[in-house]
């Protein structure tokens, strides 16, 4: 019987390379999304037909409502930052960035681990393209992992060390995409936007959009998904 | 201007014996209570009793549905035991455990914390008189810390470095009432029972009521609350 591993996924194009490298190195994959106060229900809507896709053994959607507390661009109280291209990104820490959110992600992905029997999980961090996020660097995912094995049950009474697989942490966007296009995942079911319109269209020049789009451009590759504003290259 | 701190409170014995000590050492308590799929609401309601009367600057209830997952007798799919006196509480960790709950509560804590620029979370864990728990271990906590100084925008480029105080963590039962009594502490206001009636008493006879019952007869003092089942002493 294959391995259980929890993968986060939001629907994105990273979570949803992740869910296909964990397919192919032989893992049974339990999807997780987390409704975090997003503004716009279009990610979980893209991260069911991704687990649809890429055949979930379960998808489940947890709920915790960060939006309590505001301070970040995407739970709602700062506007999204829009630029023309990725080289106007400005140094440090973006505003999109969401006080301690891959903590509390990874921290119900293993309450979900520990309850399947996992020691698996996967997540679409990624330290290059977006170096600017803290929750994305190697060091802390390994302090979370060495956290996790002091924390549950399964590590401490049972001998069952978690391990976090964060296979994109080190690619550049362009190589996620080549990755993902070579494990045949359809990006076309995936949504980045950070602001989509009302119409569910990426508005093609928030951060998430800019990144995309380059990153496709560098594989040499289409984006499947309809833009808003333009369909070029950042 | 005092300094903030982020205070996990349950409305239990521990969490706010842990609240009027954050009072005393000059802390601004926001009081953090999570609604995590618990069978009953009457823990939230005596949270709610307890940040009032302990002059919570802030007061937020935060929801996580951890009962989407299982695997403990407090989410809901396992009964809660009941035993006639502590001695009688098996080794190892209890079915009470809930998979990686203070890792998650800790997360949202630290959330909030970062939003409301507070450096200092605390938390009533306690490793001696119920040691089953492997989230309740001074290593666990630490590491926790280090977790979190690798994980948030305030560490990283602010320099604002979380600590996680413990109070209680190598105090009996007895010596957390003694001191919560000495600060003035109503425990007529909280509540411990893992498994209430429908009229709100507590069964005695819970793992949670039997060391709360243990710990006030050490103390030599009266438990203010009432029991379903008897008012005496484990």
């Amino acid at each position: 019987m294959p391995n259980k591993a929890v993968i986060l996924l939001s629907g994105g194009l990273d979570s949803t390379t992740v869910f296909a490298i964990a397919n192919r190195e032989g893992f049974d994959g339990y999807a997780l999304s987390i409704r975090y106060g997003q503004r716009h229900a279009i990610e979980l809507a893209a991260a069911e037909r991704v687990a649809a896709s890429l055949r979930a053994a379960e998808h489940v959607i947890a709920d915790v409502n960060l939006n309590l507390f505001g301070g970040s661009a995407l739970t709602g109280d700062i506007d999204v930052p829009k630029r023309e291209r990725v080289a106007d990104l400005p140094p440090g820490i973006p505003a999109t960035y969401v006080p301690a959110r891959n903590t509390v992600f990874l921290a119900i992905a293993l309450a979900w681990a520990e309850v399947l029997e996992a020691t698996d999980i996967f997540m679409g961090v990624n330290a290059l393209d977006y170096s600017g996020y803290p929750d994305c660097r190697p060091e802390y995912v390994r302090a979370f992992e060495t956290m996790a094995n002091l924390a549950t049950k399964a590590a401490v009474e049972q001998g069952r060390r978690t391990t976090i697989h964060t296979p994109l942490i080190e690619l550049t966007k362009a190589q996620i995409i080549e990755r993902g296009l070579a494990l045949g995942v359809d990006y076309g079911l995936t949504h980045s936007c950070y602001d989509p319109g009302s119409d569910g269209l990426a508005c093609g020049s928030c951060d998430s959009c800019l990144l995309r789009l380059k990153g496709f451009s560098e594989a040499g590759a289409i984006d499947p998904i309809a833009y808003k504003e333009r369909c070029g290259v950042a």
